[in-house]
């Protein structure tokens, strides 16, 4: 393997600096929706900024926890053509149609056959932790934060906590 | 795409207000065990629950990290046939009778052949952060805490953090 | 399923108290970097250790946050061998060569074409959170912090987040 040649240019120099560090707070949320499609990704990104503001936070984290095990929360670009490839490589992945016990009456009373639902919310993850800066969640140009729904349609939702100073 | 129709039903609408700001802690805990099998699965729910409740955090977060590569911590329902499929999966999106240079003498000097149990742990991640609401972790209905041992039998540490007011 | 025998060997009986909790903090940084190749690993366990030890954060979290939608931060173990066969599992997980819409002029204006460096992002997540003992960065022995370039050559920017006490 050829040595990686890493070339620090170095950004933001100073610290930022906490004199308000007294007032460490934590702000809970929960938002509820209700998806149409069985695998529908949704864009949450406005839904989380809006909290982050209201939170009064400026420096700190945002976590997102899906409370369901068919979910998932992750970031990738919002363009159409894409998330159509997000789509396919969720169904190519984690097959739907290959036997699972718990689609089988004999191992399980799971009547929803979601096997693969549960095996899509695992593999990507119910949570994403991400830094506020400047009182607004940190992104980058093409960075979206993304809801999955892996078993719709339901009732979902999902927890926000936004905690700092 | 049709565009996804989000009916914002807002739940707990007042902010969490910490008046013990002040208050804000750090409780580290490291756990073990020993596992069994090579592929095991492990609900440590009640054991970080236990943690959580003794650290006397009431709003904050729980950070789950294992010590080791192959080895990760994750979400999904505790159901007997689901874990068969759980398992199986890791089984087929990693193969291990492949060829890894990992495994080969001329390349490695690792003894164990564990070159799948490697992806399987960097696949799933080593790490889970959760939200503490109320002085317990905070769970879906279906939601469960998983260990999963990639490269037993071994002994495996966890370090659990919990921090918040 | 043989029910797991967990043996817990409990560790580190004394909670860490932080008397100066009142000096709760948070330290921002921003390190950038350009990659040399398509799909490249860096180590970049170092740099993390020496900005969490610039922050005088004792106890707390660094989080790790990626700007890019197409790159991602994980743990595994730094051996060159396992690298070559971690280029090839996300060669294999996630195919170049097939057909993407995000690739198709008739669908989308990216002239990158790097569909496959979309999911791959998206399959390993921007994001680790890792806890922080004793001012450092809490690691396993065979734990490093790798940052996976899957779309260079490139100009890559990390946002490193130290909060606690």
């Amino acid at each position: 393997m050829n040595k990686p040649k890493i070339q620090i240019l170095e950004a933001e120099p100073s610290p930022v600096d906490n004199p308000a560090a007294a007032g460490y707070k934590v702000f809970n949320r929960i938002i509820d929706w209700i998806t149409n499609d069985r695998l529908q990704l949704l864009n949450i990104t406005d839904r989380i900024n809006e909290i982050v503001r209201k939170s009064g936070v400026r420096d700190g984290l945002v976590h997102l926890q899906s409370l369901h095990t068919t979910s998932s929360v992750f970031i990738n670009e919002w363009q159409e053509a894409l998330l159509h490839d997000v789509k396919s490589f969720f169904e190519q992945v984690v097959l739907r149609e290959q036997y699972y016990r718990h689609n089988d009456p004999q191992y399980s009373d799971c009547e929803r056959k979601n096997a693969d639902s549960h095996m899509r919310g695992m593999l990507m993850g119910q949570t994403l932790c991400l830094q506020v800066r400047n009182a607004s969640v940190l992104l980058g140009t093409w960075q979206s934060i993304i809801f999955a729904e892996f078993d719709g349609p339901r009732s979902r939702s999902l927890a926000v906590q936004v905690s700092g100073v």
